[in-house]
């Protein structure tokens, strides 16, 4: 496998380094327009190869483009990569746009081609604990999911602050629910150079379930913090824990059943705590690993082009919530636009 | 003074107690349609006198009456109270709707007797401290408001979590903020009896300013912060800390001002930290101090029937924004209704 | 049973209201030289009865005289109330010295009386839990026990540090071990009155076993918190956490056999933490229960005077040790001496 | 100046990369007897030369060499090193012994070279930070200084977890204070291979101060926490903290001259509390940098070999201390011996 990577950015240097680790991979090339990113690129990485021209990557004897440029370039270098036969990889979030989206997964499936979306937190291993928890029952019935990504952050130039940091917990939600979410409502505001640096996503689903996500680069306080509440167990999932990033709480809530209609229906009940030992493996080397996989067997890799769809679509819905001041938006009715 | 408190719920035991110590009130006398409570109150206060009959609090010598009931009976204690020349004290939320609370208002106006809105929170140490830091400037104009409230509770019979919660959290944001919100759009959940068990509440302002409020019941961990964001400096209000309650953040967002339009015009900027001292006095006890004063001086306390207005205009709002699944509601709109 | 109590200052009143609450106590008196104190203590008390005289205590009707009055005082009081008969509940530390503890224990076995001493936390929900766990094994063999508890105090006018803060951490590891301590070592410092301020106890037992004990009245930060290393599981006790108290580690050392000795002999070992749920009944309710229930039953309490004993043996070697910087006490020459 | 490293473990790539960056080095030679580290190396430092051999280093065109190999080879190492004329760096601990100390001390003098120890804490932001408070008075005198450095960590084979964790904090407090420790009392337990894993080190000076030391290989939770305890404020530095390593608390003891001898004389007070910005540039940066600034200079570097002897002397006195149970060394009588 010939892996080719387009933009040495702020995660080009971690790409480089798990490509080149893969044993089935024989070359690993870079490329970015910058020659200073590729000069330091080089130093670093003396195995990799390096190109300024994308189209040697687009259109040479690459089997895999693995695109990290900004969200806007996704689209056009994703279609030339699949036009001209070459598997994709593409960071997230997935595409600018929904429309984008759709055209890529129909452009890759009819030239039987992979796709690769890089939600990367789907193979870290608190997220791996948590899917197992969820999957085997021990949660019972999801009630919510509620997640805060906030910080002081560098302000993006190009996407505003739910593009930047929602992907990755909308990722994960999907990830773990067993169903597709039916609508959101977003709110946020936008304090300085008109790009949102604050905003809140709700998002409801048919069965009575609700997630709600915090995004903030305005925060003086960093928090990366996930509560999934289900009927039987509830789960903490704090990023910023250096050991104990996964609790799994026995609590939660009683519904008696009484005579005396509407007296202490439902009471609450607390129990043991439990902090599941997490892996400790790099996230970013299990994707990699997944995606070659993927290809190898011809099959759709855990996070495929449908995944990056889903959350493209509730960060598309957002934006066109957040100027309605919240008003509801139908995901179904993104797609027939 | 002599004071009357009706309802010895929760609450009702502080209550006595605080009104017990104040130096010029001559007589407290609590009632309950409960013996039960009544018995267990006379045995830790031999000082106070009782009774069932709340007519005898409500018409009696009484001249303040303090109401600490459930929300529905706010309304007509409280009228009754004041039609028979009594100058009263409501728990939190003030009355159940909008109508309700214009109605005694103008009730107290016309009587010229006070109505004191029990926001304790407004009392409290860390909310004098804040307040303090609004007022001199220390933190520059506010750009968020942002608070979560949140842990396993029990279910209110009569109240969903927003208005058995966010009184608080709503009472300390409109005692910060030097203006009023104009509209506010909510989200929530009810997984259980058909109250919320969770719930979101977003508030706009005028000039760009922006609240959010998460309330919940149903989390496995208690938390209970604030964080306001001001363009100079950033607090967090954490009330789950035993010692250091406030944090003031020398920290935010610089704008610099670049010949190359749309570089790095937006930078983050960290400097020190410092938590002042929180004086520890028991809310309650200068809530009473200045319900007594306010009476005693003729004018209107610092939590008073107005403030208890602002915070159940954003109450009902949220209830009728919640079945609409996140409407913005005008506050404006609710008054003419 | 009528209980009289002698000493009604900061502990006074708990102890009047828990055993007000025990079914099987017709009477109790409570007694301080100080009649403000008593003043105070009648109003919240109203079913007690009260007296600034304590022969009427001592030499009365009493059943069980409870002293809660400054150490040096325990042993006189303490012997009269015996040789009068009455069953004793003596406050921490048991007595201000070795022999005087020695002679009260001999004086109730020969009167047939009962000595409770107060350890209140060998009844606290976590301590319980973690006796619980070391007694089924869980930990596997006690390699050592770490205690801190510090924070800004007051300074004790009779006492240092060490008599004031270490017979709670001591009578919590005593309990726990099943075995006696050896030897101790102690160091500390008296930056102020000529009290010790700050010191560290070091506690040997025979099998290779260690306590350290870290107690200050000068930190500006509050720690309460105990180690227990096992060769199979470790545990951290921290009080000072809401919720989860206790928190019980299957990480550890394990030893693996090798060829080639001194390489990679020792190996640490991460696994699942969990945090069980430790009941929250008062500690001194439960104590109380003990006490009278020991006495009834004719038998010794779960802290009886030779719990008390083992305690102040460690206390008066340490005052000894830190004289002379650290020196080894051998704790069974205090005995013959 | 050419730089040459002998030992490339866990450390040696650290000594790469930062002499590497330092413009005025014109070579570096990394040295290990394992040819499987050299080459690990090669690939990730493609700039540097290696060898095999360490004669190449220690007697060939090498200014300055670094010596970060267990600490049984530092003292023939260095010894050959500066009887070649070269300056070295050597890793903490200096020597294994006081005697080899002095010896490697009096030979760089009479030859006129430099030793450079790598107390790399010295450099720390957060440690620079601490230092400045100290010496501009803000603490006032220094009353105690409590250190805790406790983890489940590797065994090393050679020294016990004193020789392995504390020279980190013994460098740090040294640098504190600005006089020199009297004599230490030490205590601790080998539960595994015959070498300590956990000890407790009690340092007294001249003027009533005291230090104390916490290290532990076998805790199931990771602490590195050290507070100073000032007359005037008092600082906690928590090295597991993200962002607020520093806190300095207005907060401590009062003493008030009064009438009554001995009552209350001794109160706390409890004040505001700040976190003051610490730099975070790498410390083994500014550690190489300060090494060959002080070459160039012919001055003694910050961390010399006197203050590697102080650390030594330490660490040699409490050995012998553990192995007579605490007993006290004089600091003083380990030199003369």
């Amino acid at each position: 496998m010939k892996v080719g990577i387009i933009g040495l950015g702020y995660w080009g240097p971690n790409l480089l380094r798990n490509f080149l680790a893969q044993p089935d991979v024989t070359k690993v090339t870079g490329c970015d327009l910058n020659p200073s990113r590729i000069k330091s690129n080089k130093l670093k990485f003396p195995n990799a190869e390096f190109t300024e021209d994308y189209d040697q990557i687009l259109k040479g004897d690459t089997d895999l483009v693995v695109i990290a440029t900004p969200v806007a370039t996704h689209y056009p270098l994703a279609k030339t990569a699949l036009e001209n036969g070459k598997h994709i990889w593409v960071e997230k979030p997935f595409t600018a746009s929904v429309n984008e989206a759709i055209d890529l997964i129909e452009t890759a499936e009819r030239k039987n081609l992979n796709i690769f979306v890089d939600h990367t937190f789907i193979y870290n291993g608190a997220v791996i604990k948590l899917k197992e928890l969820v999957d085997k029952g021990e949660l019972g019935n999801i009630l919510y999911f509620d997640s805060e990504r906030i910080n002081l952050g560098l302000f993006q130039k190009d996407v505003n602050v739910v593009w930047d940091l929602a992907p990755h917990d909308l990722s994960i939600m999907l990830h773990l629910m067993n169903q597709k979410p039916k609508s959101i409502t977003a709110t946020g505001i936008a304090n300085f150079n008109g790009m949102e640096n604050l905003a809140h996503i709700c998002v409801y689903f048919e069965n009575n379930c609700f997630a709600h996500f915090h995004v903030n680069w305005t925060s003086p306080v960093k928090i990366r913090r996930m509560i999934v509440g289900g009927d039987k167990k509830m789960v903490v999932y704090d990023d910023m824990e250096n050991m104990e990033k996964i609790k799994v709480y026995d609590s939660g809530i009683d519904i008696k059943s009484t005579e005396k209609i509407h007296e202490a229906l439902v009471q609450y009940r607390i129990g043991d705590m439990y902090s599941p030992k997490v892996i400790q493996v790099e996230a970013l080397s299990l994707a990699a690993r997944e995606c070659l996989d993927a290809i190898k067997e011809n099959r759709l890799p855990k996070t495929s082009g449908y995944d990056g769809l889903e959350v493209v679509k509730i960060l598309e819905a957002s934006d066109r919530s957040i100027k309605n001041m919240g008003q509801i938006i139908e995901l179904a009715d993104l797609i027939s636009a």
